[in-house]
């Protein structure tokens, strides 16, 4: 059987535009010979589409395009994942009742699901953690089973096809979540093949990508095609759709799993759209995963490349200190946006060191990209002057003013003023190069180094930058186009004599160790929190959670349980208080790994253990 | 008999600070005779706490407090809300099962719920629209019927309690969602009744305050007591806590009902406990409500002042330009943070006029507040110079610049680096002015005049706006506080000779239709689209969804469609496009009305019609 598997790229909220893509496929399946065409989970409306479900002219669109797919169908069935709408019930919510729907057309028409009576088989399972909220939008199987006073069961059952070649198919069909039934108490495919042996099982899917992803799904589904002793095709998206705070990547993995095999039909990230013959089949995939760094440098590549068609987005101006983290920012949007349209500023005041300042320049250079120094001294002395005549109208005002003001000042300056000013006048964006560390800890300036239009490495670690800095100096480049001294300085704000890189002064982090404890709070699915990291210090566990090479530091670093307390204090304060009012007015985040700050990470604002 | 209604104030993920206050008002109640003590929903831990309910050592304290709470308890039960949890199951998350659950306390020891075989009794209904997350963390009783395999009605049963006096009581209790369960399929206090008639219906709830919302609450728990002929008992919190970008207050309002009449217990947003005695009632609440903008105006003050005490602030500082917004904004925190703490600050240019000038400063003067005038065309200058230096080193830029990036160039000024420094320097905070028409469209400035530590007024329509300075003047202050300049004057920004307030330009907003297109878009629980309201037009239906007032301004802006559709697209593309993104980085909104921004109105960013 010739199955084609359309792993196209889905605009969120965009119907009008991701109808054209289905129905080229549609098109290419035709010529193709193609005997089934399957379609990734909400292909029509878009998946993260935040509260436009709640409007009822997009609904209609919606199902006037389901119709229209519908009607491109010919003895060739065609599914596709998309909102099913009952019109004469309600969702909890009081607002028309949707669902997260398979639909099956085929002759021009929408298959009827006859244990529904509806045009369209609802996805059982609703995802409610991380960055998911199925069941703010949609009814689900279970719900309905509970309503009607009929077992799940009842509800569930597999669809029957007749193949063009007049060959008939019995297709267990659900949608991604289905199949992640672990943590459930109702596990929808096992219930479709408990009726009847399936021929085909089938999984919709808008799955976003995060790291290691990959290996789990494939572990998943390839044990249920082999548990089920049957073929599973897994269809899922690529693109980039944001639920606000948090972007996601769609990196597609689509293909076809047979006897625990799998077998792809693109490579990651690339939208594409294939025929796979069950009985003539593409090599298998290899089962060793790229390094981590490798994946993460391809999903950072190919997530902002999506992000910058997203919101047609042509110029980017990059604020170059000559660390790493705005090294690396440099380098991914030179790389996605080309050197021509990126522009690196240097915004030098007396505090940065000839050694970082160069070191931007020298970056800029290698990239090929043009280069500009824009100095804040000037501006900065009359923000300070100003606060002087303030003062002498005889508002209380310290003075000196504390260190901590004048960095904030110099912070705002350099992203407000002048990063926001050229980056506006010339037609361009900015990031905000933070990395996830400083965002767990709000380590860094509100309307300052925290501002932007996307903060690109804030899901990944302080040692994560610096390893996929190496990747590129080594792998991607083979030459130090990220200077040397961007690598060996010691990281450091350099908004004061206090943080002086010459001297080797910088910042309050040590990387190598507070990675590994923030990691505990932010990323454990069990998370961690002050008190626990506290017992684990003192039961002797906390070696262990945090791995050797945190360990050792952590040594270094504290000789008594006092010091690593008030250390682990002022940090958690810092990651519950500030950090979390910096959170909420810091851009969006490009989600990497897993526990994005945003929508992945929900918090309530200002929760300090000191309150 | 005399039970005692517990309105405490409740603190976000404060289980100590919580207990603390369910302490005294046991102890309270044992002075007061009390023969029941009943608390609001999740009285220990808080409710909106985002995913603190995934670290285990939190979960670990609610339930030592929990049995802290039952050790208060003599003869007399006490009811209270918190987590329950289930250690043996998963939650489909797979982290441990967890329950939103009302406790009953007596004796020194938790009662056990012997339909479920354990000591709570957990929340049926799940609300899951607007700011509400509760099956992202809690499992509920119709999943825990499903996975039995049992009907709902097995598992909700009355609780039955022996008072001091030895007069027993059947009580039909639950949570919040579980009387509001119109649009739900089950109906958790009718299966209660029909078992056996309770003596008395509890509700224990933490229910945000949103305006109108008591002329609904009341109307709901009166009907229930008159529909079961059976007292009510319905206690909520009092205080503030936040879903991160929405900062909801929670007003109290607890108190009983009988045959349709409630007794309240306080007056609203009062932290008070009091015993009601059910056959000695205290005066029935006035069943006429407080007109809207009175009841906005206590709403924001209220919240506000729990706000400010929950996060320890004590120094504002606010830009006064002499326009409206600024103005509500000065004289509402002026109110509740004193008017010595509050430093009004003036930020001229060449295009701000002597008119609004002396208005603010007549302003500061009315109030009682210092006030200083911190010019920002020395620095506007400065950065202007700055980007013609980097034009010179051939960077493509438009020159002249246009009007809008130098006007954002001015309203960055004021913002990060004037009100910011300013602000800083004092220890103090300045609050974001913007209101919710702007803020719909995005018509502000990133890191300009839409930064801050708080949005007081993004919730209020610019006539809601008007409203209040006026109800201010009129009702509470009895003069003009706010000068009549202020309220006369054209809305304007005045960031360019184009709005030129003394030529009568302006915003290109005409408030009084505009905010009630906007209401269609945004707070319409079907929300109204571009097309939709496009096809109202076409179909003679929107003067009847805008209003009279509105419709008049209509007539007055539009002679044809095409002008009318022009208008429409480019706010709907400001709403959904740059609006979207302006607001992933805007400050927390405090909530009043109905569909707040922030997590109460989640959002893909960047979905213009025209992408």
């Amino acid at each position: 059987m010739r199955i084609f598997i359309a792993q196209t790229r889905i605009k969120a909220a965009a119907p009008g535009a991701n109808f054209k893509s289905i129905e080229a496929a549609v098109a290419q399946a035709g010529k193709e010979s193609a005997e089934l065409v399957v379609f990734p989970e909400m292909a029509l409306p878009g998946y993260f589409i935040g509260d436009v479900w709640e409007r009822p002219s997009f609904l209609k669109a919606c199902e006037e395009f389901n119709q229209r797919i519908a009607a491109l169908s010919g003895a060739t069935p065609v599914i596709f994942g998309s909102v099913g709408i009952d019109p004469s019930k309600r969702n909890e919510d009081g607002r028309v009742r949707k669902f997260n729907a398979a639909f099956v057309a085929q002759n021009g028409r929408l298959l009827g699901n006859p244990a529904l009576n509806m045009p369209f088989w609802p996805k059982t399972l609703m995802p409610n953690y991380r960055e998911f909220d199925d069941s703010r939008h949609f009814y689900d199987l279970r719900k309905l089973a509970l309503e009607r006073g009929v077992p799940l069961e009842q509800l569930l059952s597999l669809v029957h096809l007749t193949l063009k070649s007049g060959q008939t198919l019995r297709i267990a069909l659900g949608i991604c979540e289905d199949a992640w039934s672990d943590d459930y108490s109702a596990h929808p495919y096992e219930i479709l093949a408990r009726a009847a042996q399936p021929d085909l099982i089938v999984n919709l899917s808008c799955s976003p990508y995060t790291a290691g992803k990959h290996v789990k799904r494939r572990k998943l589904f390839g044990k249920l095609s082999a548990a089920q002793n049957c073929p599973v095709v897994y269809v899922n998206g690529t693109g980039t759709q944001n639920v606000g705070k948090t972007i996601f990547t769609f990196d597609g993995d689509s293909g076809l799993y047979q006897s625990g095999k799998f077998y792809p039909v693109a490579p990651d990230f690339v939208s594409a759209c294939k025929s796979i013959d069950t009985k003539n089949l593409p090599p298998a995939a290899e089962t060793t995963p790229a390094g981590r760094t490798a994946e993460l440098h391809t999903a950072l590549e190919s997530a902002l490349s999506f992000i910058k068609e997203e919101w047609n987005l042509q110029k980017v101006v990059v604020g170059v200190s000559g660390g790493i983290d705005s090294a690396v920012s440099a380098v991914l949007h030179s790389r996605v946006y080309g050197p021509e349209n990126v522009f690196c500023v240097n915004m030098p005041s007396q505090f940065n060191s000839a050694l970082t300042v160069s070191a931007a320049e020298n970056l800029a250079r290698n990239l090929g990209c043009r280069y500009a120094s824009v100095p804040i001294d000037t501006a900065v002395q009359l923000t300070l002057k100003q606060i002087q005549d303030v003062r002498t109208q005889g508002f209380p005002i310290p003075e000196p003013l504390p260190s901590l003001v004048q960095e904030n000042i110099q912070a705002r300056d350099r992203g407000a003023r002048v990063l926001a000013g050229v980056a506006s006048a010339m037609g361009a964006v900015f990031p905000c190069n933070a990395n996830k560390s400083e965002t767990t800890v709000g380590y860094s300036t509100l309307y300052g180094d925290h501002a932007g239009y996307l903060a690109p490495l804030a899901d990944l670690w302080k040692q994560e930058i610096y390893a996929i800095a190496n990747h590129y100096n080594t792998v991607v480049f083979g030459s130090p186009v990220i200077p040397q001294e961007t690598i060996n300085v010691v990281p450091s704000a350099e908004l004061s004599a206090e943080q002086d890189v010459t001297q080797g002064k910088g910042d309050p982090l040590c990387y190598p160790y507070h990675d590994a404890i923030f990691r505990l709070w932010v990323e454990d699915w069990n998370r961690h929190s002050f008190e626990s990291t506290l017992q684990a210090w003192d039961d002797g566990s906390l070696k262990e959670l945090i791995g050797d090479n945190a360990a050792r530091h952590m040594q270094q670093l504290f000789t008594s349980r006092e010091q690593f307390a008030a250390d682990l204090l002022r940090w958690w304060n810092a990651y519950s208080g500030m950090g979390t009012f910096k959170r909420m007015q810091a851009p969006p985040v490009l989600a990497l790994t897993r526990r994005a700050f945003g929508f992945d990470h929900r918090e309530a604002a200002g929760l300090p253990l000191s309150r």
